[in-house]
């Protein structure tokens, strides 16, 4: 089952797909249920319940027709992972710990759904804007200290991420707090798919592409913690609650070819401290795609932000 | 003017300080304006229609008969920041950028209001729990690229933040985000103050007390990065918000004494690589308070947080 969050003439909503294009509304569907994905998620028997309520429906709306949100469009907290695979620590040069994750949080705000641009900085704040594809996971029944070997049953679906990053920000000072967070930078969607429907994540290739041209291409498999281990981690101190997303980290890029050659010299801008050689980064007029096999893929495209102060 | 979030039978409510004991319900005194402080401060008359609706009205409910929240329960951020005063880097030995502030990301679930207990991890998680009492800015008018010589423009008020951390957890790994985000490990309160009521920060002192012991005594004028520089920069990136929250980092503790030779010796436990060689680390049964001079204190009893599987 994929389930989307969306919005169609201004108000939100949920869905659950049938086929690629068109979805059943679960307002129309099951009028009973929440309109808003995590409080549905946060049901001890939401996926009976939705299946019973789609079940025999044709689709009543079409993709094409309305906005898609990022999944869980109000999370209670989006754990990102640093260097959680070797190819990105061999990349970057740079070293974690072997023993714990490394983490840090996104907002909700520096996300859009699939399909909505993003946004690439003025360059006077930011050259080095980079996509990283990665796996998303979100939580479904919440906890505290979860073993190991119960983890996965605390998983309502997976998603797929791009957790854009303004590498300048990112590496202004150790923590990684804004460069981790500009306004509607990364990418979550587009939908929710249940673990029966995707198997097994280590089984699975994540891919990006920047204007079809494949930039990541990795093995969920070579994650360095896995989901498992995340979630035993995270709630040593965190009560994980429904909604809660688990960005698993994002492996190196491919190296580039005698055509990035231009695109390369702006790669090696130097961007304070964190260099990526072989980043092709992204750029207004861009379209940005992350497929995870078998999951569906994240589309956007890419638009430029503008300086100037603007209150709100 | 001082503003609380209080929770009074189960229902959540905003009230104006009538004295430091008792309250005006804007419930009672003002319907039509919602009952969630982030939403009142985002109309751009907040003040002259919270000060109108209250005027004249005798309290109607006493701090004893309530709960506090979190001052704003659902910001869309909560910005902190690391290393923003000299004698925090002095103590700790570390260094930071001269140029950028450091800053990571809080989430809701690791606060609580004033009175409220914090959690204290269970031994066997970690054993370096520590205050760190700050200035909290809690942004008004929201806004982009917002320049210096504006940015108090874009103050709601200020408040006061425990920023409790958990010292082997922000060590694990070079991001700190879980040690810095355990399940209610912070506190926010009691109340927003209006910059009109609070005056110059830089001519305040804020002062932690553990058990009635002063342990951290310094001036908000010794700030790194100031509050101006703060909102700049976050803005250059993040759509500042109404109800976003800016923890603008915490001093140095002061030198431990001959009577803290028992407590000293549990604070020199090796934290896996961040060792506060001074710090008398918070546990069950302390009381900790911090003190912002003419905000108010923010006091919370400190308890156990007990381990094992605890599925939701």
């Amino acid at each position: 089952m994929r389930l989307i969050s969306y919005r169609h003439q201004g108000r939100a909503g949920v869905g659950v797909m049938a086929g690629d294009d068109a979805f059943v509304s679960l307002g129309a569907a099951a009028p009973d249920l929440p309109a808003n994905l995590r409080l549905i998620i946060a049901l001890p028997d939401w996926q009976a319940r939705v299946r019973r309520a789609v079940e025999g429906r044709k689709p009543d709306l079409r993709l094409a027709d309305v906005k898609l949100d990022p999944v869980i469009i109000d999370p209670n907290a989006i754990w990102a992972l640093a260097l959680n695979y070797q190819s990105h620590l061999d990349e970057t040069g740079l070293t974690t710990s072997k023993e714990y994750p490394q983490i840090f949080l996104r907002h909700a705000q520096s996300q859009v759904g699939a399909g909505e641009p993003i946004l690439c900085p003025p360059p006077s704040v930011g050259r080095a804007y980079d996509y990283e594809g990665e796996l998303a996971v979100v939580i479904g029944r919440g906890g505290r200290f979860i073993p190991r070997d119960k983890a996965m049953d605390h998983v309502a679906g997976y998603s797929i991420y791009n957790e854009g990053s303004v590498r300048e920000f990112q590496s202004h000072n150790r923590q990684f707090g804004l460069g981790k967070n500009f306004e509607r930078s990364g990418s979550f969607g587009p939908w929710l798919m249940t673990p029966d429907e995707f198997g097994n994540p280590y089984e699975k290739l994540v891919m990006t592409r920047l204007n079809g041209k494949t930039r990541q291409r990795e093995s969920i498999g070579h994650l360095i913690f896995k989901v498992e281990d995340l979630i035993h981690y995270l709630s040593l101190g965190h009560k994980l609650r429904p909604g809660d997303v688990i960005v698993t980290g994002t492996p190196g890029a491919l190296k580039p070819d005698a055509g990035d050659r231009e695109a390369q010299i702006e790669a090696h801008v130097k961007t304070g401290g964190v260099q990526y050689a072989g980043r092709v980064h992204m750029k207004p007029g861009d379209v940005c795609e992350v497929e995870i096999e078998g999951l569906g893929i994240l589309r956007n495209p890419v638009i430029a932000d503008e300086a100037g102060y603007r209150p709100d």
